[in-house]
């Protein structure tokens, strides 16, 4: 690998589309000056925006599409006419073919999952991939998956996420043993569902050399912060995921008619401006904007539809954290560890 | 029915014990002067605070009983030595018995739902009860069930709850027909578990009258109030109930962390005073105490079991609440109408 990393975008994804990619990607730029650009979608909306932009220019590359994924396709009907084509598909498929290291869009969830899944495949051993989102903890940041790519799991598809987050964690954290928790609606043995049981029989038993499995964790646990890795089925983390970001807005929503509802309270929030501004900025969904797609041969990330460039440039750091650190490697190594191949039979005849 | 709400309660449960439950039932009282009090539990205990309390003595009757659930059994193991005797127990069945008109718990919540079950029974056409959560919103507050009692849910069984929640909506916030949304991880109709797609298609084509049903809901449409009505199999309820608490304790600590660093911000903060407080009423997860058992013969509701007084009294203002409107009476009706009797055969043998 080169010290570049480069990047795939779909600039047709998102609400925004091209005006926040671009100007997403100068600001990722900046932090990350190794980073290269391929742009794909309509060139003439993309050319001038990037072309406006000295730095970026020096290391983009725009490909030209004239399809682009909706954002209220579902996947098949996404998949029926933008394979092949469309903005989204040759960003994932720049991956595939190796001309770029990851790919981001901000584009339709579903679409982007059915495309990447149908182009990337999944690793071997894995059938359903995953959506990790780092989420924001009172101790730092946290990762929990699956957030919403597929519904239900079964033990070993849960086992699998746990193995994938916990790689994630090592490369985005530094930690050489992140602590993982199964999300249940009880702490005790006896509670939740069978597969999130098993699950956690078979992360005790195999006591993993790469992860601290320590058990059962519940939805409050998450904001706590107290384990690094948390493991659920899609359905209920993406209820989860959803539901954070509800209360989040709701008490910001609260806290702002509560500010601006008599003169003292209006002057008490002149003088504490400043910790109102760093509550903002802790509250701020941009700042852990970006969800990773993991048990592809290849990484994809999911910006969120309505991020802005500030927004969009995380996903790109984001990706660009993974890249550096090798994931997708790092991945395929704990999973060959773990789903151990067959013995060969010697000798033997097959009846 | 008389004019008086006849609550038993079970004096031993939660945390804390009769000292919360007594001095909730006294804050209880003095806002709604109609209730009458069985408390069941340590006699020794209980009595002396009764006593000290001259209003509440003249409404209550102290039941001894020597056993009680702890917090941490499992439902079976309750049910082994607490059955007939302890004082959860004999608080529902004080309901059944007709003494009492509802009972409220601090106690385990597994054991409660397993006791109620075993002694009140579930209602024709019901087969597992839920647990209904009062959830602040912007637009005032849902209820938001199944919290628990259950995990999974078959299409018959989400559908019912929708009927036994929109009852309790009718009752709580006094509205004709409650609006009612499926929580699932996608506004179009082709996301989601087959069993909420499903609920969803019985629930538009039957357009019952007690019911205003407006499709899919995802987890950030809760705190923005977007339905009266939030139904939900029991796993992924609990755990959005749980990341919302999570996240609102989460974004406090984030507060008071954020109006103590500096000389300005504190200075602040005393100027904001009373927009603090009323922000902190409004976070104030005590408002908000008591999940409602529904689907049994009986109405019982169970409080935190780290509830003080103040969250205590809330626990039983509901049931106040719900009683004196007759939910069950409601439930009731409202089920035999979608639960049409099988025709029966005339004339007919049976083969």
């Amino acid at each position: 690998m080169s010290d570049k990393v480069r990047i795939a975008l779909d600039a047709m994804g998102g609400d925004h589309g091209p005006a926040v990619v671009v100007a997403g990607a100068a600001l990722a730029l900046e932090r990350h000056p190794s980073c290269e650009f391929l742009f794909f979608g309509n060139a003439a909306q993309i050319a001038p925006l990037v072309e406006a932009r000295h730095k970026l220019k020096a290391v983009s590359r725009v490909v030209h599409t004239d399809i682009a994924v909706r954002m209220d396709d579902k996947p098949s009907q996404a998949l029926r006419y933008g394979r092949w084509k469309s903005s989204m598909w040759l960003a994932i498929d720049a991956v595939k073919k190796g001309d770029a290291d990851i790919a981001v869009s901000a584009g339709n969830t579903g679409a982007l999952m059915a495309m990447s899944k149908f182009d990337l495949k999944t690793l071997p051993g894995i059938e359903r991939p995953a959506i990790a989102a780092l989420w924001p903890t009172l101790r730092g940041e946290s990762i929990v998956l699956d957030v919403g790519a597929t519904i239900g799991a079964d033990a070993e598809h849960l086992v699998d996420l746990a193995v994938m987050g916990a790689a994630t964690a090592r490369i985005l954290f530094g930690l050489p043993r992140p602590s993982v928790g199964l999300l249940n609606i009880g702490a005790e043995e006896a509670k939740g569902l069978e597969a999130v049981r098993e699950a956690g029989r078979i992360l005790r038993d195999e006591d993993l050399p790469e992860l601290d499995y320590r058990g059962f964790v519940e939805g409050d646990d998450i904001g706590r912060g107290k384990v690094d890795v948390v493991v659920t089925e899609g359905f209920a983390g993406n209820i989860a995921l959803k539901t954070a970001e509800g209360t989040a807005r709701q008490i910001g929503q609260y806290l702002r008619t509560a500010m601006s509802r008599s003169l003292s309270a209006r002057i008490g929030y002149l003088f504490a401006r400043s910790a109102f501004a760093q509550l903002r900025e802790r509250m701020d969904p941009r700042r852990a904007n970006g969800g990773v797609f993991l048990g592809l041969n290849g990484i994809v990330i999911k910006s969120h539809g309505g991020a802005d460039a500030e927004g969009f440039a995380a996903a790109i750091d984001l990706g660009h954290g993974v890249v550096h650190d090798e994931l997708l490697a790092k991945i395929r190594t704990a999973l060959e560890r773990f789903h151990k191949p067959p013995q060969q039979a010697v000798g033997g005849v097959a009846s």
